[in-house]
């Protein structure tokens, strides 16, 4: 637990563990893009899926197939893909300056409403992890079912140092 | 209706008095987020959902529970919202540059395509109070439901005066 | 097909036509908003569609009324749109850094899956007249109809040079 001396990234990294979460390989883009973009201090990262091992994991609407803390879980891991490729992306999680903004879909069964309760998942990530530096503002929709049948969606956007 | 001297901060605001609104207690978060993040000269604002007196008001789907023209005024109290929220974030509307984009999605009844008009509720909004810095390039997307059942969300970046 | 001494914009317009395709006439907003907005090296295009002439085409949902290569088409339509619409805003193409971020929402019959199939069409396109400069992160989002019952719809940023 000794902070001491620890880089940012390598307090990022420990506090994951301590919640039993580790940087994995994370899946592929699935068309024919690039992971991320970055331009001046300002990361565009493509959309992130829940995954495990480089997996889409945790598939269905939330309300039917998965239930609202399923729900919570796939965003959680799909914010941990958002770390492992900002990581990737920037060689260091020094580099990140913040987060900025979150767009985060959710698949939903009709008459499910409590969109914002299932990004939470990846919010609180986002700042266990993180700290300071994964505040962020956020949107959330509701789709009726995503792309690979996938449960939620996050669509990234960070401030880096150049 | 003298504006000899006035900032643009008072203008906006006096521009917004002489169609009736009021800038008014923004609501809450919905969630674990900031309700914004100022970035070397460019703002993200969390989601803006149309609200009176920090309370989610006009519920229900565009061509179902609202006509058109209530979604108009719903996309209207959004941006009005979005203004509120500007001008918090940061001190004063003087300082704002001008809107990037807005990104609005529509909750739509089966068979309801006119949601660019719905947004022009939020578009000329933006250009009554704020004139030339309230225009922005726009996208408009439909949803079968919205979270908590809000009927018009918007999502926006802006560049500011640091 | 000689290259030497060929600006990058005469280049895109070159690889344009050598796959059939021409810059045409972009279709007016639709609403009350602006084409684009740029800022300090960032630009923001409003929502792309499936055009040809000006007029909306190839309307519909993907998996319904039009198939899977249909679709590709219509993104690559909304793709072409986009390049019109960059090289307007920047008198030039030469002028274009590079594509950041290309958000796809692609109307769907319910069932399927494939958006990111979809939208590469629209992906191969800006690499094929762009080369390079024509990478970005992607999104890939699913809804069961769009604004005026087109088929796909494309929110792009750039960078460019000032």
């Amino acid at each position: 637990m000794s902070t001491h001396g620890e880089s940012f990234d390598a307090g990022a990294l420990r506090r994951l563990r301590e919640r039993g979460l580790e940087l994995s390989k994370p899946s592929n883009p699935a068309g024919k893009y690039v992971t991320h973009k970055l331009h001046r201090g300002t990361g565009y990262l493509a959309a992130q899926l829940p995954s495990r091992d480089g997996q889409y994991v945790m598939l269905g609407r939330v309300g039917a197939e998965l239930d609202l803390e399923a729900g919570q879980r796939a965003a959680e891991l799909a914010a941990l893909s958002a770390i492992t490729r900002i990581r990737s992306a920037l060689g260091t999680l020094d580099r990140l300056e913040t987060l900025l903004r979150v767009d985060g879909i959710v698949a939903s069964a009709q008459g499910f409403y409590d969109q914002p309760k299932v990004l939470d998942g990846a919010s609180e990530l986002f700042v266990a992890a993180l700290a300071e530096r994964g505040e962020h503002a956020r949107s959330a929709v509701a789709t009726p079912w995503l792309p690979g049948n996938n449960s939620v969606e996050l669509v990234i956007t960070f401030a880096y140092r150049e």
